[in-house]
């Protein structure tokens, strides 16, 4: 187009020229062929099956971009859809990126964000190969779909695989996200695929809502219960949620159970798994799945309360 | 989660449960298992390769909530993607679809936009087997991600691969369509599979953002020009631009080059396509791919006028 002499010099198509420039290193990868530029990408990843997902983030909601960079709400909204990759013990193979930029961005504040979420994605050999620019009055949304695969002989975890007398684990703590881990996550994908060879998981999850609004989401899949030790739980308290109770009149606790985009994984596995492996893998105790319904909290004296079932809820 | 006594009756996982119901009858198409409830979606195609490509709709641009009901507007967000698959003679198989809802949306609105791009996709054995519920206090966001599989020994048309001398057809004639017909549109998949078959087409596009500005992109990726026949555009302009011209001050001629959401094809051929062919499949006659740069109006006088890339672009 830059050789037309009737060609606009600016706007979406200029956008779209030099997200063309920025992306291109995503065509060194092996499984997938550039995109950009046709009505469809190509997406050739063998051996079949593959999955996908998709992640919209919204300015205001997911991100404050008076706050954030874009790279980093770029890398955000890959980074959540590397996540569910984690959650499924797959290996992210490629994503495509629809935004609605607000009309009073800046060029450059635009290929920050497509950018951010793109180099993320390659350290993860996860480029972007396509998408849709869009503008408008109101804040921004970028909303990013992931393809990946299987391992080889490796199979996806659900959350549906869960029997009572499974354990419970976390990859690590939990609880106020906002002060910053929210942004900033690393996805757990490296831990989950070798949780997945090693320890044949039953179900996973990553936690976006709430370790109570996810787990709970295992048990309405997986049809049982779970029961956390109260001493357990804990201790998966994240320094943030302790930090974050001393600003509002939550506990640490509740900001443990009901806080969202943690982004670590439950793990639900076998109760004979491997103790060393589980420690390997670092991997922290919370509890025990069930038969009766419900979620539990076994205290330390012996009783056994509800778990609220509360977390972020969209659309209330 | 019904029967967890701890849990929340409505919002999101209210939606997501009436939304999985909804869906449920994509489970019985062959290629697609149902992924709804996992943190992705299985797609599993054979043979490959799979493509695929993501549309995003906002209220107040792509649609207007206050005039078009949200089964229409869920059409309109299906059918923008399927036609994405009819420019590059794609099968569809599965689409994701992720929605921001403003608040102030009703749960039957939220599902009636989800269903009406299901169902439409379902007329097309392509079922959303996916997505993603969100909310906020902006305008209504639905993007759709879809994925294609060619035909058996079909390969995937793009738009470089225009030479001159070849003519250059659409699937039907266009302007106006902001009159109705960008919410009605039908997507030219089976025009578009019988053309691949039949007349090994060398590119094509669908119309999204106008004529001019879509047949540009051809002219970029193939590295040549165009020069439309007075006559021949004329033919193709449709009723609906001469009735908007009388609406405003822009000719039925300029509303059929610049006028996006028509969603025709634009298909060039080798210059000894079949007559009877093209005829059969009623595409119309529109001009030539010429070697120098540019796009040119051949006057009935035996003038060559530059013909202006204009057409809907967002962030200008």
């Amino acid at each position: 187009m830059t050789s037309n002499p009737n060609s606009p010099a600016r706007g979406e198509l200029e956008l779209v020229r030099r997200l063309r420039d920025l992306l291109s290193p995503g065509s060194a990868h092996g499984t997938t062929l550039i995109g950009f530029g046709d009505d469809m990408s190509l997406l050739d990843a063998t051996p079949p099956p593959l999955l996908w997902t998709v992640d919209m983030l919204m300015d205001g909601v997911d991100f404050d971009s008076t706050r954030h960079p874009w790279r980093a709400i770029g890398r955000k909204a890959m980074a959540v859809n590397l996540s569910d990759c984690a959650a499924m013990a797959t290996v992210p193979v490629a994503a495509l990126c629809a935004v609605a930029l607000r009309n009073s961005l800046s060029m450059d504040d635009a290929l920050d964000l497509v950018h951010g979420a793109h180099e993320y994605g390659l350290t993860f050999q996860c480029p972007i190969v396509g998408g849709d620019t869009n503008s408008w009055d109101a804040p921004t949304v970028v909303s990013i779909c992931i393809a990946a695969r299987c391992e080889p002989g490796g199979r996806p975890v659900g959350r549906d695989g869960a029997r009572p007398g499974d354990r419970i684990w976390l990859t690590g703590r939990v609880g106020g996200s906002l002060l910053g881990r929210h942004m900033t996550f690393e996805p757990r994908i490296a831990t989950a695929l070798q949780i997945n060879r090693r320890l044949a998981p039953h179900a996973m999850i990553d936690i976006s809502d709430g370790l109570a609004l996810d787990l709970a989401r295992i048990l309405e899949a997986s049809g049982c219960g779970a029961v956390l030790e109260e001493k357990a739980l804990d201790a998966v308290i994240h320094p943030d949620a302790d930090r974050l109770s001393t600003q509002d009149r939550r506990t640490p606790r509740d900001h443990a159970l009901q806080d969202g985009e943690d982004f670590e994984l439950i793990v639900v596995l076998p109760a004979d798994a491997p103790a060393d492996e589980c420690e390997r893998l670092q991997l922290l105790p919370l509890g025990t799945m069930v038969g009766e319904d419900g979620l539990w909290l076994a205290t330390s004296g012996g009783q056994r309360e509800p778990i609220a079932i509360r977390g972020w809820e969209h659309f209330r």
